[in-house]
């Protein structure tokens, strides 16, 4: 007999395709299965340290949640209550307000918190059930689609099938034009997007993190397709990829700020240092948020309705401190502290790499191609 | 070193999104990575009993395939070679034509096929290794998903979409109207298009092939959604699906046809039948071959691409009569007399299945739901 | 200074996309431009009938419907207040519930309504204002866009996109199967959405209630595409086309039932007309209430804004029995008695059709192609 | 009785989703109508210039162009031929090259051009048909839909949705994190395009180059909606709109290039204003080239096709000079020379920009909203 009466949901961290799905899976779950209440925390764990600010989660309010993209909840990347960042006169300074979190954790009657976020979100979870032992479960979300220990993370296949379409009508205009375009995707560490995206776009050219490029290896790649005839080139970028030599050289060149996404960014340099080389015009777009939002695929509602029931059958089942993940095709957990300070990289010795380089792809790395 | 020039490729069975990626893919790699030479064999194995009729391929006459549907070699899903209907005077007659076929891969020059199919064309593909030695091949298709000894097949994801869209639109409708609403999706023997494409869209009935349904069941499921305020139904139907009384029943209330597909199917049997039992208009959509053809999904595309290429590094690597396959996202290769005759089917208490039924989703069937 | 506090909104009819985001420009016109209270009203007249039934529409409920297929307030096709139907012990009867109709307006303090419909609703609503003085204004709806007075009807593009990325994808499967393939579009007595699905997709053979066709003009055009190398054939029929020999033909063939569109339609009768003339493979998929349903596109959200914004306008200025209308890229108002009881068909001799034959189109009829 | 034999058919100026689909239904009525040959001329009027360069255009080489964006001819803005840019030693220097082109067209045996392409290309092809008695008919193209004598042209659509298919995605994110989120769309002088998927999108600002704006205006606006408790705003920018106190003001702070587009744009410089005056994180996305490419909505493909048989009669007809322009909803044709020099830009108090404004709309300019 479980003990259960009312579990809270929140979602942090960044905006994700498919956040919603996982709400509402959560919700239909814990009503129809185990008849738990659910109240949605809002603005992530914002709304656990002022207000506390709350909404009740029921059969109603989650209807047509599956194709809604963000998340009813609201969400924030900033706040972490182990140190939470307020004003001090003029000053900002770090409070821990963990203890608010739990005080208002017990005044709600909340038996513990479905938390859905990703790396960053994760961590603040860890310390709160190693820490404060609050009772927690935790789904995996990212876009980027490197949380380590999950195969897979919701909203990646979204992101990366918005970024093909992308692709796909840029092909026409470089075929067209005999032009470089150069499409950059989200992917600071890892080149998960890129990877996928340009694979399945039929890019020529694919740059991610974890494989450094040269501008030499692309303007070989470049010159190599003209002397087949090919005039056009597609490059996929993903943000983090750099050269060789380094992301400084990157920055430095196009400017000396401190907030490097905002103003500039790979796409734009590689597009100035392939205009000095090559004998085509060069374009790039930076597909930006439009990667984040908006309704998701049918593959990805599925994977969050799966982690959202999980979630709840795991805290049921009481692994607190665990998060759901993604192994073999079957959902299983995994203890969030497992996951800590990991990242799940592209293997540049991978099949998917391989297949990609057997089919023409450069990844702008001489040796190989 | 490898001693082979020529490989032969063809397609065989019902058309399916992603045909033409594969070829692709293997055209690319064979050239690239090993200056192999690739020949298109033209309507499966027709091609090779006839003429024998065939288009060179190359890198130029294969770009731009990434991303169109259908397959430029042309398909068929009648002729197996080794038991081929032929006209002899009036009667057809089935005639052993395998040395016709034998015969023209040699005239070709052929050392030996890649074979891109379903169950049946892997099926004369193991006649052809079995008892002729032909060196080939094999890369699993079918939109169903139900290939046994792969985990997943091309053209199923982009069936997915194409039906949860389907199911997405008509569930405006149905709320508007109040009504129930019917799409039936392709899977014959399988229910995995049906189950994908209801979990993904929110269905509240899903009835697929695996779990014999009863319209009591359904009923029922209607009736509950009244009583908690909603009244409209959605129902998303595998062709194959069938009530407990068997499909016998269907066919014979709704015609006497030797072919049933054509006449009427199971979703305008239940909106038959669901009419004479419940309070709300009734009405069904047959998806049909829109299902089949277009663009693939991202997803697709990089599946074909990484079949494509280790089929040739397989063929290289002479590993003779095996299929390539997908399993724990790795491309392996088996033995193509291991599939023969079975089938993946939806397993009725897979994680799956329970994360659907825990979302409040009905399969017919009275005891769980 | 105007004088009005209320207006009740009703949609009648059958599903059209777009129906949401006429009523979301309305109510956030009424409410910002004029101070307007708006009452929705649900389930067309019905809401008018038994309750009085209604929701205040405001700001905060009418987010996000610009992207909302459907509409929020019901809708059915029923209903006529002058003879609503009855149960009088056993039988149906007709009644005039007109008066009743008036009593809850004016219970409910309505200044008038806005009323969007189709041909039926608009009828409706000339006889309340010609009969009973009610203020009114009417906003045209139809995916058929053969109301006449107005150039267009929202709803129509989103249909024709549907239907266009249907023969898309059939498209590859008819060439990559050499077969006749068949899609049926909605339109029974107009052939609006069949003639430009067909035309924007490349279909060869294009039939609609307007030009009666033969299946001998049919098999004449898939025998000149296979002399000319082409062995496969896409036929868009829209429901309502019908053979020269009358609609009487069609349905004694496939049946004897009272409900005609039921159990098969024009798009199974051809095929099976078709299969027993021309040597190749038929298949048929009709389209149904997908094209009802869903996202209206882009086109048919700013059509859906104009008019329901012109449309508070022209109550506002008391242009009561009027209907607002696209007339030369311009909303305006025309009085509703001048549209009962025409349609607006397509013209057989327009640009739009020659401009068809003069890619190759066929429209089945012998004489002209 | 006609005299003519073979019409040369060529692409000018930037890429536009529907190119080919015109150039195939030229190639359609041409040849089946007429008999009338056509030859591809490539990469704008260079292919007449050095070369010549062409292909020809058959039935077989343009099937399934309707679909495919871009254009096969091959396209560039570069050369006019009366002032052809060519290298002297080390100097450019503008050379007269008409000559050359009108001696390649007598060498080909073309009997006239007909030539698709924007204002620039329009402008050359006025002055061949003054200056050398060209035999031409124009067809408009642009993504802008600012050419004036036409009511559309093909690719605005196709832009549009795309456009609207972008800011919904970006709504679902900025709801979620509370944020101000910027699409830049294209539009240098007229601001159709965000016009258009800004009120489709339920853009909360709309600014185009027709109406200057005020930063206070649209902080005013971001404010009321945060007094209304809506923290989000979706601000939809053309390229081309400014301040009030002109285009100099934004170059100037962003940088002192010479070539403004590449550096940055409106909507970065936009940002960073917003981001100093109101209490809300603000994101940005230019959408660049995707609006551009890819496969055309059927809306475009439909009137692609009109406006290439229209030229093909047009032709015939020896309307030469001309231009086929839509005028309420009709195909008709204008003197080019009537177009030269002229926009169609958005009139600030048209229907369109009135029923914008009804819903809530502001254009940033504080009199009216």
């Amino acid at each position: 007999m479980i003990n259960i009466k009312r579990i809270g949901v929140l979602t942090g961290g960044g905006d994700c395709s498919g956040l919603n799905a996982v709400i509402r899976a959560v919700v239909k779950c814990a009503i129809s299965r185990y008849g738990i209440e659910c109240l949605g925390v809002l603005d992530s764990f914002d709304g656990l340290i002022e207000g506390p600010s709350t909404i009740p989660l029921t059969w109603h309010n989650t209807k047509g949640l599956l194709f809604q993209g963000g998340t009813i909840l609201g969400s924030t990347n900033k706040g972490d209550p182990f140190k939470y960042k307020t004003l001090d006169g003029d000053k900002i300074v770090e409070k821990n307000l963990s203890e608010v979190v739990m005080a208002n954790i017990e005044k709600l009657e909340l038996d513990g918190l479905i938390i859905i976020g990703g790396d960053g979100t994760m961590a603040i979870a860890n310390n709160f059930w190693q820490k404060k032992k609050l009772k927690l479960v935790g789904v995996p979300k990212t876009i980027d689609n490197d949380i380590w220990g999950t195969e897979e993370t919701f909203g990646f296949h979204t992101a990366v099938e918005i970024a093909t379409d992308a692709i796909d009508r840029l092909q026409t205009t470089a075929t067209s034009h005999h032009r470089v375009m150069i499409l950059e995707t989200m992917g600071r560490n890892a080149g998960w997007i890129a990877l996928y995206a340009g694979l399945a776009s039929g890019a020529d050219v694919i740059l991610i993190p974890e494989i450094p490029f040269t501008i030499d290896a692309i303007v070989a790649k470049i010159e190599q397709r003209r002397t087949e005839g090919r005039r056009s080139t597609i490059i996929c970028v993903a943000e983090g990829a750099a050269p060789k030599e380094g992301k400084q050289i990157i920055w430095k060149t196009v400017r000396d700020s401190a907030e490097p996404v905002r103003l500039g960014g790979i796409a734009q340099w590689l597009c100035e240092q392939l205009e000095n080389r090559v004998d085509s015009e060069c374009r790039y777009t930076v597909l930006g948020h439009i990667q984040r939002g908006g309704i998701p695929t049918g593959y990805d509602r599925i994977l969050c309705t799966r982690f959202g029931t999980a979630a709840v059958h795991a805290f049921v089942n009481r692994e607190f401190g665990k998060m759901v993940a993604l192994r073999e095709n079957e959902i299983k957990t995994i203890p969030i502290e497992e996951i800590a300070g990991k990242s799940r990289l592209v293997d540049p010795d991978s099949e998917t790499i391989r297949s990609a380089r057997d089919t023409g792809v450069s990844f702008g790395s001489v040796a190989k191609n």
